[in-house]
């Protein structure tokens, strides 16, 4: 009785493998789109049919691109499409146009991503199903009066929020009645710019929370449950960086009542699909609602990893009108989801931490992962002779542990992060690294200010890449030959002991004949000339 | 109080590397060794200090050079060695040696190396914990009267065992008195060949057995638990090949019946460390025992993904003299380990399934695994670059999936198998693929004589590897030129109709332009010249 055969994915790179993933595991034939940039990429070859689209289109713009795609999925008769995260995950009018063509969309419905896109929408329908919510203007405000009316009742700080915001953009922190005024203008023209839409509405800024949040399915049923919590503070510049499931800090009474909440919000708007109700959570263990995100999240891993339970294929059911109760989904009720050990997830990019997390681009030379027990490896373009471009997000690789323990699963994640081999292009492994080492991490007591306030997060010594250089070294010296050779000592056959303390991993044994590959290596004299980087 | 901050590894590839992770995780020092064969292998490097062995021996007798170990691990101020699988694993000269030299082995006591190695003595430790045991001779046989005494008593078909033997080699099936005399004298002179010890036993043989065995730890304070079973009966010529835990076929009763007959026999000769104790069932649901591996195996992993309990770290933590119940393993008692979800190990080697599992060797020129929720990857030197020697086990890499049903653990293997390129090597993957692709698998409805009595199981089309050819072709153009291009059609810019079937995936659009790179694969009068093949 499956109605749901093929399915498009109108998404890229990792998280377009992730769901052809889920699909090709319930033989769901799979359907790529992609951009003339994305031409090579990973994703056009994991699907078992893929597209150009958007020609004539911006990168981004193509995989916006919602008509083309629709002729795609009408063209070759699909049954569904799947938007990933990011990108059309939350555009209305692609559920919208899905439904006048007879095609699932793989989400929740219209009347969601509606009511969830909108901020002040949401706010108002936690407050109906009573959770608790941040003090706020509940609604927009349209005049600096207002925006000083609020201060008077409310106190400082409080934070300026664009209506169509997210991911942290358009935020202004006020902190005292001189800022406002510049404050409110700048969020103003900020929203206007980023979202099209000026439109700001007030909060009280809560100092210190833990930004928690609960994994939800909701079927078309009626039936709502949750997958536990996940602690989602390690953030910079309010883009979550590390993730962990079940939170560590939280009381056990404090996290029944989040995850509780989170199911009567869900339960009480009918909610189908995937989705997260997000909370900060006070020092004082108070707790307020901040947003429904009415998709899958690229932190979805570790949840699965703690329930088993494959989040994308219960969409799939989900979309194909299975009940949660199901044969297909198979969870008979909340109980019988248990929590088991402790996950944790890095956003490893291709960003260089030396350099203020700048986005770097070119070819992998080199691509060694980490692996074994307990690891999880979620994708994109990430192998050696891959080609990283300017023009998407520089996700590389979701690097998700799994241990019994909070304190395994952190060994697991930096012995998996220190196997990493990437050469040719930057990564923030380092600076993840020096995350799950901080001595905070390990016990919980971080809030999502965390990265901010801990400048020892950003001293780490970039990868040597010696391989690199001997490499290019000896390829100088078989074209050019060997610059001043009679004038040189004769070759040491022992390092020099000031050579040791940068190697991390003595190659031989002391007091061995050495190799003709490693008298090379250390010969004192070696140098390679500038114009070589 | 931890004795144990530096371990040797006297082993290579994946277990090598697979307990230098546990090491890791635990902050332990690692030092490897490697053969001059192994000098590029990523055991190697992967290690913290890691020194040459046996320089003028051949590959595999490097690895059991134990004067030389010594040696290096003294000079290393090493407390301890861990043998891993295979090599010196079950070598008691190791163990003495190491008790001599006051150093720590990672494995069970000298004694249970020597009860185990001789299957005789196994046999008897087992009869004395109450286990059954396959009706046999009870010792070795001298004489071809024995033999025939036995035949009498017993009937055929049975088996002749080599009493040093192991791994199927040295054994004969008599199914009539007509072979007896002859299988008798083969099977001497290949124990003789094989092992340096002509001595033999006689067993009853079980016709269509299944292969069951019970992961065990025990520490050294008397505690002995079991990790659940694992159905091993997917083997060829008694050689495992996939592996599964736990088993779906025995009926809980019987399960349970046989981890307690495992835990009973371990606690009655005092077991020290990870073992396993294994077992033939019979379709009418019968076990016997059959012998003790004690040593960590192959196929530990799929118990650790069911339990979540890490082998090799319990290993470690048990040598260091720390108790089950404690902090550190954290196993208070049999009751606490659950067994969560189903997972399966495939042995992904360097064997060509189409010319009887030759091994093959060479560069990998690329390589790209699969991975995402519920795939461990327990890897060799498995990376683009890497080159394959002829020296050692052909075993290239692990791959384990876990999913909450047996049903979707396979739907993960077939998934993930699906989604390496492994270029430049030939593998068995399409085998492996058609293994856990076949209805006996999924039903569990197979005994050790699966693959032999399955041919459909070697139907399958080897990789086209597509783009090696053209790679090759157009590199032939470049130099050599496009031979008579004056003669040939006008290139057509649509393929034929008879090409379609070739593509697996189809990638482009039907109907739209294409590119010059399309009218290259798909130009019809694309031949390569056979001498670059």
């Amino acid at each position: 009785m499956k109605k749901i055969h093929t399915v498009l994915v109108a998404n890229r790179g990792e998280i377009a493998i992730r769901v052809m993933r889920a699909c090709n595991e319930l033989e769901i034939r799979t359907i790529a789109i992609y951009s003339k940039e994305d031409r090579l990429s990973l994703h056009r070859y994991r699907a078992d049919e893929a597209y150009l689209i958007g020609k004539d289109k911006s990168p981004v713009d193509a995989y916006l691109d919602i008509e083309s795609i629709l002729r795609i999925a009408k063209n070759r008769e699909v049954d569904a499409i799947h938007p990933g995260y990011g990108f059309l995950s939350e555009n209305i009018n692609l559920a919208i146009r899905c439904k006048e063509e007879g095609i699932t969309f793989i989400g929740p419905n219209i009347e969601h991503l509606a009511m969830f896109g909108d901020k002040i929408n949401a706010r108002a329908q936690a407050v109906a199903a009573g959770l608790p919510v941040i003090p706020g203007s509940n609604g927009p405000v349209h005049s600096i009066e207002e925006v000083r009316d609020f201060a008077e009742r409310y106190g400082y700080p409080f934070i300026i929020k664009a209506i169509s915001g997210g991911g942290g953009r358009g935020m202004r922190i006020v902190r005292s009645a001189d800022s406002l005024e510049e404050s409110y203008l700048r969020a103003k023209s900020e929203a206007k710019a980023s979202f099209g839409d000026d439109q700001i509405y007030l909060e009280q800024l809560i100092e210190n929370p833990k930004h928690i949040e609960v994994q939800i399915l909701g079927d078309q049923h009626g039936d709502v449950i949750h997958l536990y919590e996940r602690d989602c503070s390690v953030q910079r510049r309010h883009q979550k960086v590390i993730e962990i499931a079940p939170s560590i800090s939280l009381p056990e009474k404090l996290r029944q009542e989040i995850c509780a909440a989170a199911v009567k919000l869900m339960k009480a708007v009918g909610y189908i699909s995937a989705g997260t109700v997000e909370f900060l959570v006070t020092p004082d263990q108070k707790f307020y609602f901040i947003e429904v995100n009415p998709r899958v999240q690229v932190e979805h891993t570790i949840s699965e990893m703690i329930t088993g339970i494959d989040i994308v294929q219960a969409q799939l059911h989900i979309a194909d009108g299975a009940s949660l109760n199901g044969d297909d989904i198979g969870i008979p009720n909340q109980d019988y989801i248990t929590c088991n050990g402790h996950a944790i997830q890095c956003r490893v990019t291709t960003e260089d931490p030396a350099n203020q997390f700048m986005p770097d681009t070119g070819k992998i030379a080199a691509y060694r992962s980490g692996g074994g027990f307990g690891v999880r490896l979620d994708a994109g373009n990430a192998y050696t002779g891959s080609v990283i471009t300017p023009y998407y997000d520089s996700l590389l690789v979701k690097v998700s542990t799994w241990g019994l323990s909070h304190k395994s699963a952190i060994a697991k994640m930096k012995r998996c992060l220190s196997e990493f081999r990437i050469r040719g292009i930057k990564t923030n492994i380092p600076f993840l690294y020096n995350v799950v080492n901080h001595a905070d991490f390990l016990s919980g007591h971080y809030y999502t200010t965390f990265i901010d306030t801990s400048p020892e997060l950003f001293i780490f010594s970039p990868p040597q890449d010696r391989g690199t250089k001997l490499l290019t070294y000896l390829a100088e010296t078989t074209v050019n030959g060997f610059p001043g050779i009679a004038k040189r000592p004769k070759p040491s056959f022992s390092p020099p002991a000031s050579y040791m303390p940068l190697m991390r991993r003595s190659l031989t044994a002391p007091n061995k004949s050495w190799t003709a590959r490693d008298r090379k290596v250390w010969y004192p004299g070696l140098k390679i000339k500038k114009r070589f980087y």
